[in-house]
């Protein structure tokens, strides 16, 4: 069954996936004569970056999830269809979904990265992972009944209920360590008076000699030092070798007591279905040219965290599966997109590394941009400047910066729900 | 096993729920010497007033329910624990709960009512009830649904999906018709501008001869009036029959096609499991006396929908399931807790009417308080004053009132999110 979308004469581009890289590829597309179809399994956007916040009761899921559909509102080329993708079947030129086949002059591939549990089942059904809305409002839940549940019990058998272990010491582990630490400080003591919260543990487990190793080795000490001042137990070098619910055991077999793994160790791209198996390359991302052109056709691209670009000198392994990576390949790829339309050259993508950051708690983050490195309070506003500016919709960015105010001054992340269904 | 609670000497009452009359006891008990332990299924009180504007996109879960933990943080006497009760066990004084016993001095019951199906099992599986938080933001994710639904289908069958059918013309069943109307108008044919919106068909149905029965005739008159004017096809005198998820039959053997009936039609008391079948009374409330007493036990008491009360002159049949009453018994049961504890005579309940209200839309409201009734743009207001005065926490009425004040002048209900699990 044909997806009904309208009629048009124009080239039609359908875009697989409306995270970073898919809206600003289509923001610029729409201002062009084409047709653009966007299919989401979900029917908003969603803004990764602060879905730590969401996991630790700081913001409303509603405040970094923005509906395609007003997005979209006012281009009438641009449709938005919710479904999940099967396959392509590129013989055809058709996207088979769940909802019917959708066909496509030129198809965008912008599906993103999901977990990678490395194989491991059991991690994979224990840990609790945080790459959509979805697995942070569950995050959240976790966190607040482990503190329900710890009540339950002696003292003595309440510690591996309160020890929360983090695997993956990139910005979101970290992010998520600091956070859970404040909470142990300001927030947690005041709602559960019958916890000893001292016994309460933060432990941020990382294979790599060092946290945030994708930033410099100088923030990654300031980040460390951070970190243990506000009492995280780091654990370097460290790999999370399997988990039962209950133990987490390391690949070198020291053991840690946790009802509460956190995932944020590892991500691994949505290759989509029909795309033949010579486009697969390392991290299960998608060869693709300096165009973003997927190796071996002419009308199907990828962009962003699925993306693996042979072609550009300056990252010959590819480039860091990073929003702005994404965002950058969404603009150069919807110029590209014109140009063939309109038989121009076009331009290869370079990536242009703006820099990087991460916040570990109040007044402190790290920000390493081109010329300059810095710490701290200035590097901290700097970081909520950024993410503000990067939220879509003037609502969203109002919501968040009262709740940052709010929860600044209050100490008090107010959101502490635990909403769910009866058989979660 | 016993529920771990820290050991006290002061008299324990146990309160099973937080809705209205659970937490107003609560709050006033906390300044007494008792030592108080609040039940609940859920970590935080809903508002259910404004459940149907979680429904329509309008407000954030967040906005309008608040932790317990939050509420009872200063109160070293009061105990809240996340459970869920299954059992009164009278004669040992304990309350029986999924997660242990809790043994009480004082047990209030204060479990509210759920929803009336009228034992129709059809009804309770198809139709969309709203009675809690959950089921409010599944009414959401499906209302939101059926229009990406609609999408896939051929114009001549699109109009059972964009047929909204309520069963029940209280405040909830006409607010949420009115809400409806006005998002048909405002908010989705922007969002969907591939769907033709004048098939879209918002039907109220009602078995008594009016809409706001509870309410004076001119109340009626002119919530009617405001709904037809937004285009609601209002049923009077008209029972739901039966509903295969399709089509609603109603008992007269009138058909209606719609994929969506949202489910007002009435409520059924929480008893509960242990109390003798003797106490249980019509609409499975349990029968009191004039002190909220349980009939026939000296330390159990039941207040707000679940109670009815035989003893209060002007109200013969018990009092009306609504918040006012459970505020008031609730305030009233917490001077008798304390006048027991202190021998001293108790204070029998009376009701006071402090009157009744309802909003259509935008500006369109009726209030009736007990010397004076009005209707428009000033009764409006009226209802959104009360109701902001009512939320519990600040932070909550500023949101609340940010959001009515941003979509009353962007006509903009933003929260058009589908957010649910997988398997949903």
């Amino acid at each position: 069954m044909e997806v009904r979308i309208a009629h048009s004469n124009l080239p039609r581009v359908v875009v697989i996936g409306g995270g970073f890289g898919g809206i600003h590829l289509v923001n610029k597309l729409r201002k062009f004569d084409v047709q653009v179809v966007v299919v989401d399994q979900y029917n908003f956007h969603q803004f990764q970056p602060l879905f730590y916040q969401v996991a630790t009761s700081g913001l409303e899921p509603s405040s970094i999830i923005f509906p395609f559909r007003k997005m979209f509102q006012k281009n009438e080329h641009v449709h938005f269809r919710l479904a999940e993708v099967e396959k392509i079947d590129s013989a055809n030129k058709e996207v088979l979904t769940n909802i019917g086949k959708i066909s496509y002059d030129y198809l965008v591939v912008a599906t993103g990265a999901g977990n990678n549990f490395f194989g491991n089942e059991n991690i994979e059904k224990y840990a609790l992972p945080m790459k959509s809305i979805n697995e942070s409002l569950r995050l959240r839940n976790v966190i607040l009944e482990r503190f329900e549940e710890a009540l339950g019990y002696e003292e003595e058998e309440r510690d591996p209920f309160l020890h929360f272990v983090i695997a993956g010491g990139g910005p979101t582990g970290t992010e998520l360590a600091g956070t859970l630490a404040e909470m142990r400080s300001f927030v947690l003591p005041k709602d559960y008076p019958e916890l000893d919260l001292s016994h309460m543990r933060i432990s941020l487990i990382e294979g790599a000699p060092r946290v945030l190793a994708a930033m410099s080795e100088q923030s990654s000490q300031k980040a460390k030092e951070y970190l243990e001042n506000l009492g995280v137990e780091i654990h370097l070098n460290t790999y999370v070798g399997d988990y039962d619910g209950k133990i987490i055991t390391t690949r070198a077999g020291e053991i840690y007591e946790a009802h509460t793994l956190i995932w944020a160790a590892g991500i691994k791209a949505n290759f989509v279905d029909g795309l033949p198996e010579e486009t697969r390359g390392p991290g299960n991302r998608i060869w693709v040219n300096e165009y973003n052109l997927v190796k071996g056709f002419e009308n199907v691209f990828a962009i962003g965290d699925v993306a693996l670009m042979d072609g550009d000198p300056n990252y010959p392994k590819g480039h860091p599966q990073l929003a702005q990576a994404a965002i950058q390949q969404g603009n150069n790829l919807a110029k590209n997109i014109m140009a063939i339309v309109s038989n121009k050259p076009l331009t290869s993508f370079r990536y242009k590394n703006l820099g990087a950051m991460a916040t570990v708690g109040r007044n402190k983050a790290v920000v390493e941009l081109p010329r300059r490195k810095f710490a701290g309070f200035f590097a901290w506003l700097v970081w909520m400047l950024v993410h503000l500016r990067s939220i879509l919709g003037i609502k969203n960015k109002w919501v968040v910066f009262m709740n940052w105010v709010w929860n600044y001054f209050t100490y008090n992340l107010s959101l502490r729900l635990i909403i769910k269904r009866k058989d979660e």
